[in-house]
């Protein structure tokens, strides 16, 4: 999860525009030619981080910031339809204590477009403000998640060892806080550096993630910047501040190293690594792109910008175990390892709204009933209940970027609507 | 044409590296994960816009540029190969007198990759440098001839009018060099504007072309920067210094100016547009991109970056009338009217190098022999010829902006190659 948030109010949708009034198509964000200078969404002036702006921003970052490419090949692989428009009105309460229906959820979470597959059929799917089927929205964190498949895959092929330490592939990393942590360590994000991921701020404070931005070119650098140029020079400077292999804390750095472990050792770049393993052999419907610092380095902590269909793919070939499209896209024991889930205990502390008894492992949040997600700020998702063979891809562009902001109402929607597939 | 060059020597290849010395993937540019610093290519230096740094760059400009998508859809359409590897040794003699072979012609003009096809099937492909089937090679002003159609197409469908005067679609260029020239004029580049063209500028001078950079965010502005923000505010700023319909005299703001135009009289935006009559329905391989401002116009000037097979099939369509993948993508009149040709005596006076008695008119250059030219800077070009039978499509990184650079040996190529088309 990761945003460079301007200060939000710190209690959920306090002075904040309900998704109907702040829907991107009724405000006309970047509307006439030119747009008026009153609904311009830019990068130079920060406004496609604020609210509502980023509900039009979240959906066309690629004309915001520069990327590369991760373009599909062949053939579309299918995905066949059963709709079931009746879950629109499947009941369920918040952990609020709110009544309200599944189609009442999608607009309490800003949810930009929904897909749900049961049993590989599409079975509900909808597409809300400047949303289309080939909008590449931005995924944020659920960025991580193809990180660490990636680093799960690497470690299956022997070119990663979990037991080895970042700094014996990235030499650079040697005397700072994430050299002496080891690969497995990074990838369940249990170690102890000083890097707060606090999306908020405040007015006037330049926060940890607003320097991550400024370094990665997600903000533009002010006059006389002289902070860490690039996504790995921020890395690299971040000191340690608590034993490693304490409980987990999430930190977009650690993610930030595993893709530079992953790097080294694969000698491919984190967008081709995501071309080559999944977008050509999965038969993508749509190109992705992925956003890049000034020289080049992805943003693998959550600069992934994908169609819904494709990573529904993704979570697809996730609950089969690895196969999609008559090929093994991942090995079954990579996938098995990426989500079965990490130690409770060390999880605990968060106290993650909907999620108790949960863990984090693998760049994967994992639910006490055996769910994986995928999950990144603002309400992106890839859901992944293997039990009730379901598989729920969202963007969101929820004005709290934590997603705690909403999955108080998330979690009760989506267990409702397992219910309801179940009993149908 | 277009490139926010730096001061380059008056005469091509002075001082320059040849194309084998300069070779992107020798030089090792962004190589390693992160590059080293003196291997980057960058927007924030201007790096770039620099020989022999853009043999990489242009292959690879929306990693460094934001863009917006220009997505393809459904079955590739087909292009049946019938190599000719026989053609490499086809012998010219360039406008300076030079004896060399067609292969060796390559390398004289830094082509990047080349395709040409002879009655609609593939008879000589090559990818040279960074280059592969799926890179978005910027076409820079071969961008120009796509508003060129989309304008005149508009202008058969009856939503923009010839002699009707760009402020009658535009209020914001009432009173502006532009606002009183007739949209003719404007297609033909035959208006009196203060806008001076030179790609070379010099040491401590910002040119035109720089200025017109750095309002569409190609280069970065500097600290205090108050000039024009955005494409569209460049267009509305620059006076008239000569009576319109005069001789042809080749300024970008002219196309910025059209494609402005074309936006207003459609209601689409030019990505929109080129995305719904070209990319969507042509069967192409690959998605393209094209640059845009802050504001999110795109740089219909120069911008456009698309895969090499199907800026050929771009080509094709063109030497079929507008027919292709079994659709009337352009209607022939449109076709027949942008490769025309314009007025000779109007364009006598430039003395462009390899084009005696050729013309300017609808953002195409025309030879006296018929042939259809998409030309931008550095090399990139489509060549419709036919009378021949034979579409050429070229990228290319050459060291001189200006195509002056490269006619000299680019034309007696051509016409080599089509006259041993013509033999077999």
């Amino acid at each position: 999860m990761f945003t460079p948030s301007l200060h939000l109010p710190g209690h959920p949708h306090e002075n904040m525009a309900d998704a109907a009034s702040s829907d991107p198509v009724a405000m006309g964000w970047m509307q006439g030619f030119p747009p008026p200078r009153d609904r311009q969404v830019r990068w130079d002036d920060a406004s496609m981080w604020r609210f509502p702006q980023w509900r039009w921003g979240f959906s066309h970052m690629r004309a915001l910031l520069p990327t590369a490419s991760i373009p599909r090949e062949g053939p579309v692989s299918s995905l066949p339809r059963a709709l079931r428009n009746d879950l629109d009105g499947v009941e369920l309460t918040t952990l609020a204590g709110v009544r309200m229906s599944w189609q009442q959820s999608l607009a309490a979470t800003y949810t930009d477009a929904i897909l749900v597959l049961h049993h590989g059929r599409i079975v509900y799917e909808r597409w809300f403000g400047v949303t289309r089927p080939d909008t590449q929205h931005i995924l944020f964190s659920v960025t991580k998640s193809f990180v660490g498949l990636l680093a799960e895959l690497l470690i299956e092929q022997g070119k990663l060892h979990e037991t080895l330490k970042a700094a014996d592939y990235v030499p650079e990393l040697a005397g700072w806080g994430l050299g002496n942590a080891t690969v497995r360590q990074i990838l369940d994000m249990r170690t102890g550096i000083a890097f707060n991921e606090d999306y908020a701020g405040g007015p006037g404070i330049v926060s940890d993630v607003q320097r991550m931005s400024m370094a990665g070119g997600l903000l533009p650098r002010p006059a006389g910047y002289d902070g860490p140029d690039g996504l790995y020079a921020l890395v690299a400077g971040i000191a340690q501040d608590a034993p490693h292999g304490g409980d987990f804390v999430y930190r977009t750095p650690n993610t930030q190293c595993l893709q530079w472990l992953v790097e080294r050792a694969s000698g491919q770049s984190l967008a081709s690594l995501i071309t080559d393993i999944f977008w050509r052999p999965m038969g993508m419907e749509n190109d992705a792109a992925i956003a890049v610092d000034r020289m080049g380095v992805a943003f693998g902590g959550g600069g992934l910008m994908a169609a819904l269909r494709d990573t529904a793919r993704v979570g697809e070939m996730l609950r089969l175990g690895g196969l999609w499209n008559g090929r093994q896209i991942l090995p079954a024991a990579v996938v098995a390892r990426a989500l079965r889930g990490g130690d409770p205990a060390a999880f605990a502390h968060v106290n993650y709204p909907g999620n108790p008894d949960g863990s984090y492992a693998s760049q994967f949040w994992h639910r006490a009933g055996g769910q994986a997600m995928a999950l990144g700020v603002h309400g992106q998702g890839i859901y992944v209940d293997r039990a009730a063979g379901v598989v729920i891809a969202r963007s969101g562009s929820h004005p709290v970027a934590s997603n705690r902001g909403n999955m108080g109402v998330t979690i009760p929607a989506y267990d409702a609507l397992v219910a309801a597939l179940a009993r149908d």
